[in-house]
Parts: C-alpha cells; sequence; structure tokens
C-alpha cells in the first residue's frame, strides 16, 4: 500500500469557505485538491492501492481510500468539493473514533502525531524533503508511507514526528516542487521500480 | 530550452466559457490549465527555460514563455483565467503572425501541423506515448519539444504531423498519466539528467 500524508498547516477544519477562492479563502485549499487528485487519479483510472492522509490544521485528518472512493474527478474544483463535503461532518468524530461521510472518506479528530502513530507500521516512512537522500539511491519499498508539507516548510514540531516516526527524508528532485508535483513523481519512481521498469 | 505541445482536442477557441464548470462547459479546459500550472510553476518559482503551447481545436496556438510571463498563480481557476484573457484577443490574429495579449502569451492562428513546423528545429521532438521508448533509456537532450495529447489518444492526423516532425516516441510511466502528471515526470527527467542528479 502506498499513503501519502499532506500537512495542510492553514487548512480549513471546517466546510464554511467558497470554491470560488481557494488559494485566498480557503487555507490554500487548492493545494490539497491537487494532492488528492495526484495521489489518487491516473487518466481514466483510480490507485486503488494507496491512500492519501490531509492533515488539517494538525486538528483533523482526512483519509481517502482509492480503493472505495466514489466521485473523484480530475478537476480542482470537484476535489475541493469533495474535501468541503466531508469536513461538513467536522462535529461527528468522537475521541479518534472516525466518521465515513461517504465511502472511502474517513475523517479522523487526529492531528500529524497520532495520525503517524497510526501509519508508522504501514510502510517505510519518507519524508519528502529538498535536501533529503536521492530517492534513485533508495530501494523501493513494498510498503510506503511518504510525508509532505504544503506550500510552508515542516514546522519543528512536525520535525520532532517525524523523528519519532524514524527512517530517512528522501528528495525526489533538485528543484522546489508543488506539494502535488512531488507526489506524482514519487508515484512514478514507484511505478518504475526505481525508475527501471516502464 | 524546454517546449511542451500540448493538442486541446475539444478545447475553446473563444474566451465564452465559465470558470465554474472547466470540465464540462469548456472541452477539459481545466486538463489545459493543470498542464499549464505543471509546465511552467515550481514552488515559490517560475520555469525560465520553459515554453507551453497549447493547440486548441488544431485551429490556434496559445505560448506561455516561463521567462516572461507574469500573475500565473498554481491553483486551476487562475490559470483557466488566464487561458480564457487571452482568448479575448482570437479575432486579432492575421496569418500567422502572432498576438500578445500580455507579458509572455502569444496567440497564433495556427494549428498542430504549423506549430510543429516552427518548433522541430528547436530540439529534440519527444511525443510522450505509452508505448514509447522508456525515458530512462534515452540521453536527456539539451532541447526538447514534447508532445502530449489531452484526454484523447493522438488522432490519425495528429500522428502523421508527429512522423514528419521526426523523431522516437517515449514512455514516461508504466501507468496512463494524466497530461500534467506526464509533464512533472518529463520535467523530472530533465531536471535530474536522467534520474541521475538530485
Amino acid at each position: 500500500m502506498r499513503h501519502f500524508v499532506v500537512l495542510g498547516h492553514d487548512a480549513p477544519t471546517g466546510a464554511d469557505f467558497a470554491l470560488d477562492n481557494l488559494p485566498g479563502g480557503a487555507g490554500r485549499l487548492d493545494l490539497l485538491a491537487r494532492s488528492l487528485i495526484a495521489a489518487l487519479l491516473l487518466s481514466h483510472d483510480i490507485r486503488e492501492d494507496t491512500k492519501l492522509h490531509l492533515v488539517l490544521a494538525d486538528e483533523f485528518t482526512l483519509t481517502f481510500a482509492g480503493a472505495s472512493l466514489r466521485s473523484l474527478h480530475p478537476d480542482e474544483r470537484s476535489a475541493a468539493a469533495l474535501i468541503r463535503s466531508a469536513l461538513e461532518h467536522g462535529e461527528e468524530p468522537v475521541g479518534r473514533v472516525a466518521v465515513e461521510p461517504s465511502p472511502g472518506i474517513a475523517l479522523r479528530r487526529a492531528g500529524f502525531e497520532h495520525t503517524m502513530e497510526r501509519l508508522v507500521d504501514q510502510g517505510t516512512v519518507l519524508p519528502l524533503q529538498p535536501d533529503g537522500r536521492p530517492v534513485v539511491n533508495v530501494e523501493p519499498p513494498r510498503d510506503s508511507v511518504f510525508v509532505l508539507s504544503d506550500h510552508r516548510d515542516f514546522t519543528e514540531q512536525d520535525r520532532e514526528v517525524l523523528s519519532t516516526a524514524g527512517d530517512e527524508a528522501v528528495s525526489v528532485s533538485p528543484r522546489a516542487l508543488h506539494t502535488d508535483q512531488a507526489i506524482t513523481v514519487a508515484h512514478n519512481w514507484l511505478d518504475t521500480e526505481g525508475f527501471t521498469r516502464y
């Protein structure tokens, strides 16, 4: 299984935002919507072996499972609408128990630390960072938990959680990519078994 | 220089479309907008060495030059608005002469064939196709002209143009990627000098 954890530091935790102004009025939900598309969609297909976990303002985690998700379209507005619909259920989760607003979507009252505690045994933890080890020098793992930040760097607190989760930061590019672009390249690395199989 | 040519078979050639329904009401302009972002934007940066050429319904070609483009934001709606603003000038181009609706944007009354005639000497022509030669087996060229289709395959007519333009189709993935995802991986191949430099 491939997991992608994306930290939305400024992300909304409620559904009161407009789809017409995602970058300015909704805590860069545009970036999170594009990450959702990059993580789960192929051309005319969905990645059934992948889950995306959006950590929203370190308060909620919204998980999308490719295997059971319905009605995800490749445009940013649709993806943002899917996230917004899920956030309408923000009052429902009690403790760490998830609610499932619709098939393939789970909403938990859990920040980054709890989400990583849940995922650390699910695969090799691979934080994506510009100064990480070149991904081409790493053996592609069978199960992976990539961790990416949004338009901001990881905070000091994020780094503490990552240091507990172990494993080594990797870099997918010498350039500073957008979060969704980094997800696309990470998938490509795994799809090609380390750039060897096409 | 890196050129990306994207064929928008169903793309609008005028500005009379709404930004609220790009996939349904605007000939998959959502896909073209994402291609624009993938081709020209990095995190907090623009790719000055890259030009994107959107071929619209084989009638117009809209070129975006990273070196001189202003006000491209990474969200799909903004990118689509930039395309729409340029298309408001659709009546102006005479013959093959381009108009420049704003800095870094050129609009020509030229379809795929004419656009390729103009670009064929600008670099190695690399059509991206699933059954192409694995990109990892190709020496990254200094100057490149990638050619990609939208959500449809290349048409018979497209293939005739490509066979005249020469060079060999390459594949960037064993999976069928979205157009913008393929652009991201092609950039990554060049950025890393064939997955060797990080």
